[in-house]
């Protein structure tokens, strides 16, 4: 190895231990251990312009394992990013550009959120779909507009949760060869040694999921790693895992190779140890030698050549194919033409009934025709969630246009590979499964939240009308589990009309995901649903005096029986309103005075109405209201019985709403 | 084969086919294929006898391919179980003994719940591990009190989800040798043929993680199933998965080997056709001839002696080794003795500070020294979760004495071990993660629940005090999603006292699953909690005055900021009682009196204090209340920082407890 790149992975080493130890907090021993493989990685392979983190045909770089973000920073930093030495000094605290995990939109050349373990690589998976479907749409047989690699660097950690597997399963089968994840190898968790419990042939594993599997012994042997990424490179067909023996902690004399090192600061005493032993002269912290930083701005004028010469590529395709060069700007830009969701022909059915999943397939199918970069999938139910775009073929393969995504039974690889598509960037992207399973992959649906990915959730069967399957396919926690979740909008549709405005809200909201909530089964069209839903609340049925003695609110199918009861109650004599809620948090980005208007503050007798868990519907209906909803599991017979026997029923809602007026 | 095999295993089929067609609803292609599989596992390998469904050491069967219940059912009556021909008439309905999909504590026989694709494998994994523990416990070379196999039949979509591989590579690498699982190898899930998407190497993939694999070419080959099942059991040290080439649908001339028959009935038409080609000469429906009727109880004859041996060799254990057997049958019991919870030393700590996760700790291993089946472990956070047993020994290939299990950086397949121990029997357990990573085991903790197993969740690291780790590591709509899985107890408590009482809570309850949320930082042990936290809430600190001006209720590290409030609103002349309430479903089964004693209902004003979501608190402080807490995702700084840039401040409580008694 040269003096100088020996010097620059030190440099690499002692920023990420000098910001653990600044930070008193953070993990050491990673970046101590793969600073050697991520310097090559970046010096001589990646593709990238520091000064334009966006540029689409930068080569993408996962940290999978994110709790290495010091060593992430540090190469920001070196390699020229807008990440400065005073922000290396901020590691971890209120406010600074260096938080404890990589945070995607936070940080620039950070391209995915990572930390929980397993995400990174299932998004790598994402990333890598998302250039070869841009690229195959794009690129001339004279000119590649989109060809860049996808690289990751993961840990032990990310090899043990089963998110990998899922993610890694299919980027095989698709034959994603421009991925390749450098493992970092260094047999220490931080219960022990992997031996405890993780003894699995890693790379045994990763050829039967039809990877290519390469071996690097020395974790400092750049010539070494440099020729395994080489060799990942030349194979187009398979993607690539380099296993890399590395020892966490490297240099620290009596840390490395320990439990110790992985979440801990060196401390003061054994960094002036490691200093030494690694021959670093320096004594000063957050050092960077004046040969390295001369050496880094040497590559960084090489890299920025790279998006000089892509940007002369750009022009001579705009001047050959200027209509694909629109479409090329126009799926780069995150935002989509509102006239695609001024078309009436989205709301207009031609049944006078069905399930809300079914109207979901008719509006996700007239959705792609105006949006041509959507593509999406199912965890293997796509029959069952109306989620297959007909005649827009199968992406395999053999086939790099096809639209429609088998992601297998594997939801949270699937949800941690859409938010890869999102964040590379040029597409829009749904997926679906059953409502029960979004509990599968809620670390994912918890990240598109985080990373403010417009990610659409489609999940259908969504209460104990499902039925026959029983109390595990019967969701009843789910539906208010997912309003829990920061940032993510729940919609639940009353009808196939509500359904259309449930896509168009989802498709028009850029900055955050949004879970649809879907029927199994069929619901009539109701006159009185309207476009009003993209409010998240509305009137669908008024009052018939000047003041309601009764506000109901209900969601999805519950809306009907709601309805029905207000015909009973008033020809009882008492006066109901009528509120559908397809989406609290939309209704609750509405002015004071909207909301006012539906749910007025000073009409405190208010039932809601949910086939499912209670707890939540408090904040609107309050202490003295009621709630219509199911706190124990489901049970398994025709949906219709279970609803009944669980009071889901007219008849309910007609006793519950009397016995409240009349309190 | 012979001819009362083909005839028993087209018995299976079409009691399957049949079940499914009068309930015009479920799974008929599994059964088809599988039934020649099930057969010859049941009736040549199977230990069990249908009388005594609960005899300690029966072998163990685990359909994780739960949607193959009409196959399970038809077993189960065949083979003598109290599942009746009306029952099998009675498949999906209400009430029923046959539900959609395999329930535990529903149906004799069935060993765990499963339907959620991979929880069954990952089950199986936690029994044969719970058979090794307790062998290794009982077992004297003279006499092998405990000596039965866990065997599993599992489809694609089992092998697809991540969680399987999770519980394969550590049931490999624990080398659980009398594990056996037949892969229902049959190429087709609903989406098409697997090649869509899932073209892995299985039987490689499992090798690497450390097992036996074997091949059967033809499903219907009862003899080389047995060749194989036999050769399983021959290999001590690997687990074996038999993968046995299948068709779904097997003998329907139409539907065989169709992605079609997995979830839709056949059709009076196809079964009928059907028949003519298994040559099924009988025209009835639920049909059961008399030579295999006969056949089958032959079969049971044998089955039941294998329990009287056993029961012989019991008494001759009995005689030599009474303490053991003693031990034996306390084990076996689902309920701990009472004196254990009665001892002070449990909740009493020398320091006067202390992290609940450190007094959680210490309360496990007390509770372990007087618990002697008491086992568990973490998902490679022992060290950070205070879950590590001190000199009890690390579960292992070589030790199966060692009571902390490393379960990896698998939590998802931590929990289903966990459930798989539960149902086993005669064990109790916990497990332990961070609280932000009790989302990858969502669908496991939903199914201790489900199946009212005494599961102990013990989540550390329990708010944005987590600190600069930062928003993917800072929980925020944990606790409430975790209040809203249906008969699972949330406790969070205030101090060591109450995390004391959290476990004798835990452990005292044996029908449902608790989670105890547990801090990372520090804090004072107060002198105001007390036993009474058993009781989910009461007054930590009482309002001078006869009536409270407003009442604050906190849970967990809150309770400390609500009563530094208490003395401050003292001094400005506002009156406040203080609750402490660790677990809102334990309070919620208190008599209305105590409720009402706690939190009277003419005292409207009232502020709830928690450091996660505000939604759900309503249900407590009702829409005029107000509610101090989290909405949005958190940020990676120290703690006490992000404590008090989120609002989470004795500051805040002062002001709103203020605003509220003003209003």
């Amino acid at each position: 190895m040269s003096n100088v790149d020996n010097q620059s992975i030190n440099t690499l080493r002692f920023l990420a231990v000098d910001a653990v130890e600044k930070a008193n907090s953070g993990h050491p021993g990673m970046p101590m251990g793969a600073a050697s493989m991520s310097y090559v990685l970046w010096k001589d392979f990646m593709k990238f312009n520091p000064q334009n983190p966006q540029w689409p045909d930068r080569d993408r770089f996962v940290l999978s394992a994110g709790h290495g973000s010091a060593l992430l920073y540090s190469l920001l930093h070196l390699f020229g990013y807008d990440v400065s030495m005073e922000d290396l000094k901020d590691f971890r605290q209120w406010g600074s550009k260096t938080p404890g995990h990589p945070e995607f939109n936070h940080t620039p050349g950070v391209e995915t959120t990572t930390g929980p373990l397993g995400q990174g690589i299932a998004n790598a998976v994402g990333m890598a779909m998302g250039e070869q479907i841009l690229a195959a749409h794009f690129n001339k047989e004279d000119i590649d507009l989109v060809d860049h690699y996808t690289y990751v660097i993961a840990g032990d950690g990310d090899m043990m949760e089963g998110i990998s597997t899922e993610a890694a399963s299919l980027a095989g089968n698709l034959k994603l060869g421009k991925l390749i994840v450098l493992y970092d190898d260094n047999n220490i968790t931080i219960e022990g040694k992997t031996d405890i419990t993780f003894t699995e042939d890693v790379g045994k594993k990763y050829e039967a999921l039809e990877w290519q599997v390469l071996k690097v012994e020395d974790g400092n042997d750049i010539d070494a790693i440099a020729a395994a990424i080489k060799e990942g490179k030349e194979e187009t067909e398979r993607p690539t895992l380099i296993m890399i023996k590395t020892i966490i902690g490297f240099g620290s004399p009596n840390k490395a190779d320990n439990p110790g090192v992985h979440g801990a600061p060196l401390g003061l005493d054994e960094i002036k140890l490691t200093r030494q032993n690694l021959g670093w002269a320096h004594k000063e912290d957050f050092y960077v030698p004046q040969e390295v930083r001369k050496h880094f701005e040497d590559i960084i004028e090489d890299k920025k050549k790279e998006e000089v010469n892509w940007k002369a590529k750009f022009e001579e395709y705009k001047a050959k194919y200027p209509e694909l060069a629109k479409e090329w700007e126009e799926w780069n830009s995150n935002e989509l033409a509102k006239e695609i969701f001024e078309d009436e022909d989205l709301w207009n059915f031609t049944k006078d009934k069905l399930a809300t999943r079914s109207a979901s397939g008719e509006v996700l199918n007239k959705l792609a025709q105006k949006i041509p970069n959507l593509i999406g999938g199912s965890a293997d139910l796509a029959p069952s969630n109306n989620t297959y775009l007909k005649d827009l073929g199968s992406f395999s393969k053999d086939n790099r246009k096809g639209r429609n995504i088998h992601y297998g039974v594997r939801e949270h690889g699937m949800g941690a590979i859409m938010n890869g598509l999102l964040v590379h960037g040029g597409l829009r992207t749904f997926v679906g499964t059953f409502l029960i399973f979004s509990n599968y992959m809620r670390p994912a649906i918890r990240l598109s939240a985080l990373m403010n990915l417009p990610a659409i959730y489609v999940f259908t069967h969504d209460s104990v009308a499902v039925g026959e399957d029983g109390p595990t396919h019967q969701p009843i926690e789910q539906v208010m589990s997912l309003r829990l979740i920061p940032n993510l909008r729940v919609f639940r549709p009353a009808d196939a009309k509500e359904t259309a405005f449930g896509y168009i809200s989802a498709f028009s909201h850029n900055d955050g995901p949004t879970a649809l909530i879907l029927t199994r089964q069929n619901l009539p069209i109701l006159k009185e649903s309207g476009k009003d839903a993209l409010k998240g609340a509305y009137i669908i049925k008024k009052e018939k005096g000047e003041r309601p003695d009764i506000i109901i609110i209900g969601t999805g199918s519950e809306v009907h029986i709601s309805l029905e009861a207000y015909d009973i109650l008033q020809k009882e004599g008492i006066d109901a309103r009528i509120v559908s809620m397809p989406s609290w948090e939309i209704f609750e980005e509405q002015e004071e005075e909207y909301k006012n208007e539906i749910l007025p503050q000073d009409i405190e007798k208010r039932l809601a109405v949910e086939a499912g868990r209670t707890i939540g519907w408090e904040r609107y209906v309050g202490i003295k209201g009621g709630i219509i909803g199911i706190d124990k599991f489901g049970s398994s017979a025709p949906g219709d019985i279970v609803l009944k026997e669980y009071g889901i029923s007219v008849e309910n809602i007609v006793n519950s709403a009397k016995e409240i007026v009349n309190k």
